[in-house]
């Protein structure tokens, strides 16, 4: 709401060049809020306030635009305004600002870097999606291990204001090699002419530029740290993987989790939903449909299999439904279950035959429960067969229903640990492929249950 | 596997107490990695190791612990041993511990506490779960408005050791009320003279004690901050939440939406899958599956209503589980994308009609492909029946096939959108119930399609 009555006053402060109190308000502001007001401006006028304030503010109120308006801000800026910009942006999401960038764009802006960013923009990009490399910040502070507190303070206020982080600084020898980590907490608590290799933690926790993003934003959270020196193969340290990266990286993985799980195919999407075309969303869609459709057929054989029995008894149909989606629910529960176990690693594979009979005693309460709700609907809903008494149709539905129950909630938890036990990703299991299963497992059942207690 | 070399190891340093080897080794590696190492070590070795290390780097590797080896450990331990851990511990997980504790060891442990605190946890245990106040720290840094940055490097040398963080360090005035805030980064770039008053930074993002954690997590990656200050209704400063609580509040999130979508009723345990007792289990699964049954009911009826048409022509049956089917997985997917989008907030109220309609259009490109495939299954999988010409029977399935697309693929949008705009968690609309209601429409859409194309 603050934005409708700001903007007016900003577009009037911005005609009478009042740089004082623009200056004044963009500063007191949180990066994000300022950036929230900016977005309402033509690119002129956030130009305008951008170079009002100091690079470092400005680049942090650039980082939260999203990512469609930086692009559209530097090709509305000068020369000399953009490499400004560019230089106080932070490594990583410049990064990923130049991957997006069309070929006639990208060259003109990476002309405007220095030397030293150009190479570092080339090579952030050059790591494949989803490794650490495509995922690192080169903003990190180090230091030298056979320097003093001293020296690390000197170094602090000189480059430290455009670092990422500087709570954690890296010692590193003259070849680059990592060789330990101090804290700005440690460095705080001891004495000026303390040396670094005195005081460093030499224990890192540290991963390689190709290791897959997961396994950081894991080890970031286990181990409670803030930041993760990446590295390359020759124990370089060549960047750092933050706490907040980290959160990000959770959010993906979980989205690509649901999606799996719905049957969705393909990589996540970075764009918001209405702005992924109508195209990628079917091309996402279709594959699992036509997969399930064809698994879904084969119920269809099933029933038609069963043809004489249904023929004579065509109240089985009435069920189908119920019985199938009884399965599935109950199949999607305790899938689900364990696959969250399975990803959140708290269900070993050793425990799997602990886990399967767990689900059976859960299933065999649930298909309890059921039995007899299933038994007295039949009454209570009035559902009626001229050829053969109610009761044996009840019992016969009855029975299938608690043995669809059964062997649902124990297929749907098999399945992903059966993935797992393969090295797969039990996420594959999607649900909509145990619910299709459990759909012709849980036909067969029916029609010969149905078979014996009706005697055909 | 080094554990099961060195865990003998350990037993004969202790034995011999070799004193210097095991607190070397233990402040060498990171607080995980001693914890894993001595959980496989009895309580009277475990504390025997725990009082060699320095009482910080002791509670670090505590709080590492599962709770209940916390509990166990505490219970074996000495009042005086007992008393100096429980000091070293950060108060927000030793309140976690204090919540889980039996009467008897909660008497027990609690006068072991300093008045402090023992306020403390009394305050932290009794905000309601899921609130700010449950998951704060209160072992914050804090300084005065009127003091300068020499006194603050005095209080953080002083006492910053046993901080959850002193990276951000909170200004208050004489009545605990929060002004400001300075982090590490500006007071080192800071001069010793400087008055923290015009250094802090005045803009703070906080919330208060009563806040849902969602909320706070939400905030922290908003603005991209270390830690969220945590106020009473007062505007006193309570407590702190950090980054690190932001990832496990996000995890268990996750772990809620996703069971919700299963139609898993009650609150996220905090319990790994085989330690919750089967009768929680189904306690929390069967409410929906009952709730689903009855809605699955009305499908039974709505077949029975159409008993006749059924008899004439029992191969629509054959069908009745590929259309649901395919109806479920097309509305799982729609909702899915729907609710994500939602979850993070990427589609606003204004948006649904736009969404609706992208919708639509992906259901008729899905549609499409369905119907043809379905037309083209009746002939390559050799369905076929007696009363009526293949063509006809053929085209009705695969009519309804393609309406019952387009049907549940909007059925599935609007349901989280309809839920969203009424103030609804979205995700209150769990897959499995959409896959029960397109079931049902699914079905009248079936015999509505084949009494006009069949001319029954």
């Amino acid at each position: 709401m603050s934005h409708i009555i700001l903007i007016p006053e900003f577009k009037r402060l911005i005609d009478e060049k009042d740089i004082d109190t623009l200056r004044e308000f963009f500063t007191d502001y949180h990066p994000k809020q300022s950036a929230e007001f900016l977005e309402e401006l033509n690119p002129e006028e956030v130009w305008f306030i951008l170079l009002l304030l100091d690079m470092d503010d400005a680049g942090s109120i650039f980082s939260y635009f999203e990512i469609e308006d930086q692009v559209e801000l530097l090709q509305h800026g000068d020369d000399n305004s953009v490499k400004k910009l560019l230089e106080a942006f932070s490594s990583d999401d410049r990064a990923d600002l130049f991957k997006t960038l069309d070929e006639k764009t990208y060259s003109r802006l990476i002309a405007l870097l220095t030397k030293e960013d150009k190479e570092d923009v080339e090579d952030l990009i050059s790591y494949e999606e989803g490794t650490a490399g495509a995922e690192m910040s080169t903003d990190f502070m180090y230091c030298y291990i056979d320097q003093t507190i001293e020296d690390l303070f000197f170094y602090l206020r000189e480059y430290g204001s455009s670092k990422e982080t500087i709570y954690y600084i890296y010692v590193v020898d003259e070849n680059d090699t990592l060789q330990g980590m101090i804290t700005l907490k440690d460095a705080v608590l001891s004495k000026p002419t303390d040396l670094i290799k005195d005081i460093m933690n030499t224990d890192l926790i540290t991963a390689g530029v190709e290791e897959d993003q997961e396994v950081v934003a894991k080890l970031i959270e286990e181990y409670d740290v803030m930041a993760l020196p990446i590295l390359d193969e020759q124990g370089s340290l060549k960047g750092i993987i933050t706490y907040d990266d980290v959160i990000d990286i959770i959010k993906e993985e979980q989205t690509e989790d649901v999606e799996r799980m719905m049957a969705i195919s393909g990589v996540v999407e970075d764009r918001d939903y209405l702005d992924v075309p109508v195209w990628v969303h079917f091309k996402k869609r279709i594959p699992w449909i036509i997969i399930l459709f064809f698994l879904g057929i084969v119920s269809s054989k099933v029933i038609g299999h069963y043809e004489d029995i249904l023929s004579q008894v065509v109240i089985l149909a009435f069920f189908f439904p119920l019985l199938n989606g009884t399965g599935g629910n109950t199949g999607a529960q305790s899938a689900s279950m364990v696959l969250r176990s399975l990803t959140l690693e708290t269900l070993e594979d050793s425990d799997f035959i602990k886990a399967f009979f767990k689900e059976f005693l859960i299933s065999l309460m649930v298909g309890t429960v059921l039995f007899f709700t299933m038994y007295l609907s039949f009454y209570v809903f009035g559902f009626n067969d001229v050829s053969f008494p109610l009761w044996k149709i009840s019992l016969a539905v009855s029975l299938s229903m608690a043995f669809q129950v059964i062997s649902a909630t124990l297929i749907g938890a098999s399945l992903p640990m059966i993935a797992a036990k393969f090295k797969l990703d039990p996420a594959v299991v999607a649900m909509p492929a145990i619910t299709t299963i459990v759909d012709f497992t849980g036909l067969i059942i029916y029609f010969n249950v149905a078979k014996i207690i009706l005697g055909l």
